[in-house]
């Protein structure tokens, strides 16, 4: 049989409960992807070598070696610092953590062939290039789920920050009028109003998902914790036009599934109280769904390359 | 008499009341400056004759030619295309005008020596490379004057956003408690509680200088207005800071210098609201005042041969 010759690319996304693993080309197709679960015990010391373990595994399927590979890309849920190391990742049970060193180590291959980001700029660098803003030269992707995320792309370039705090969107105060903190402390965030959460509380349900089905069943309190939360996620992205003036904004996350109607809202809203040039600025919705991280991270090592 | 042969930069400040004119070295050295009055009569059509006529003098004071012109700067009171080209200058009574080819065509040089570029953008690129943000790698300036204008820099280059809007900070959706419109259209824009204009209603008074020496003399009024116009600004910035997470924040316009008491609190409302990671972001004074538009000019000669 012959040996697959073809150079290759990972894409790793590295959740709390799963890690997904993308294996691209160097043109940056997705060739085939997969998951194992993220160990969590003993702070996490062996998500690392879980990880070389099953990329090394991916390369003998595929008759490939290490020289094969182009670089790997991996995503964390937490603040990056120089593309190589972790400061903190409290769903991993991470302290500082070098994750370029450390899974080259473990797979023998260069340090600099591993780049690390963080997850919701590295999603966002994914549905830039190759989901649902794919046609635009910048954007703002507004992640809706336990929290509100976002990612900020300009001129392809993920913008993190003096601190890393940019595109930290969730957190843009539009409220004077809630009673009750938001988790980073401060009142009147965001995320108080527009996460799955915030949507869940709102209307007394389980869940957001339940919100959107008795929304959409006519129940009233339902309807209105709707209304509220894409009445806040318009005013905070006309904000944002008023800061960056991105080219669109991508709705994504679990929320965003939850279909045009709510989309729809939310552009009303946006439109009402964005600055008169940027009233018509796009408000789409995310395509990649879970494989945004992937390819956002392949896009890392790609980028480099250009 | 020797002739002198250092290359010179113009950096031309255009208001809609006075034309600022500066002379600087290749370095970004400022030589000289002076002014002459902007001519609005008949629709502006002397402002560029009128400018080519005084640069031409300065030359021949210099005992310079056109030779010696390494490029010339202009900054404009509108929305700028291309870096040549200004889109509509209510105060000047302009249209469209393509400044680069009318003032190269007047003094007989190349087109692209002259780059035009948005006052407010300008003067933030001026503040950021020789005023007080020098030592900062990116920046917001927030300037409070008749309204609340910005200009934000990153990497040494001005942001101006897809449609221009970029840094069109006065325009943050703010509050919910207004009864009439902002200017733009909207209601509860920042401009609306924080430019001069605002504080001077707030306070009674006939103009902002008033309303802040009433407030040091303790009329409740002026300080309800004043810490008013502050909470905003601080409110705003932390939004400005949830989506690019600049390295510091610079205060510029007339407001401004009505002195450290006022910044104090600003810095107050910021921090109360900013994003955890982002609240030791430095907020601080303007330090070119009117100059910070010929800086600024001269810089984008500059920037062009970095």
């Amino acid at each position: 049989m012959m040996r697959t010759m073809s150079k290759i690319i990972f894409g790793i996304d590295l959740g709390g409960t799963r890690i997904k693993i993308g294996l691209f080309d160097i043109n940056g197709n997705l060739i085939s992807k997969g998951d194992i679960p993220t160990d969590t015990s003993n702070n996490g010391q062996n998500i690392i070598d879980d990880i070389a373990r099953e990329l090394l595994r991916s390369l003998e399927e595929r008759q490939a070696g290490l020289a094969d590979i182009v670089g790997i890309g991996i995503d964390v849920p937490g603040a990056v610092l120089g593309h190589t190391t972790v400061n903190r990742c409290v769903n991993l049970g991470w302290g500082l953590v070098d994750v370029s060193s450390k899974l080259s180590e473990a797979m023998g291959i260069p340090r600099d062939w591993v780049i690390v980001g963080n997850d919701a700029n590295v999603a966002a660098l994914g549905e830039f290039f190759d989901g649902g803003a794919k046609e635009y030269s910048s954007m703002m992707m507004v992640t809706i789920g336990t929290g509100v995320g976002g990612g900020l792309i300009m001129d392809g370039n993920i913008i993190d920050g003096v601190n890393g705090a940019a595109a930290e969107i969730g957190h843009i105060p539009v409220s004077d009028d809630l009673d009750f903190d938001c988790s980073c402390g401060n009142r009147g965030c965001l995320e108080q109003l527009a996460s799955a959460t915030a949507i869940a509380r709102m209307a007394g349900t389980a869940d957001a998902k339940e919100a959107f089905d008795r929304a959409y069943a006519g129940d009233e309190l339902a309807v209105k914790a709707i209304d509220t939360a894409a009445e806040a996620l318009g005013k905070a992205m006309a904000a944002v036009a008023c800061v960056v003036d991105p080219e669109c904004f991508l709705i994504g996350g679990g929320v965003a599934a939850a279909g045009e109607k709510f989309i729809e809202k939310i552009r009303a809203s946006y439109a009402k109280r964005a600055f008169h040039s940027s009233k018509k600025t796009k408000i789409l919705r995310a395509k990649l769904g879970n494989d945004a991280g992937i390819y956002g991270c392949a896009r890392m090592i790609l980028n480099r390359y250009e």
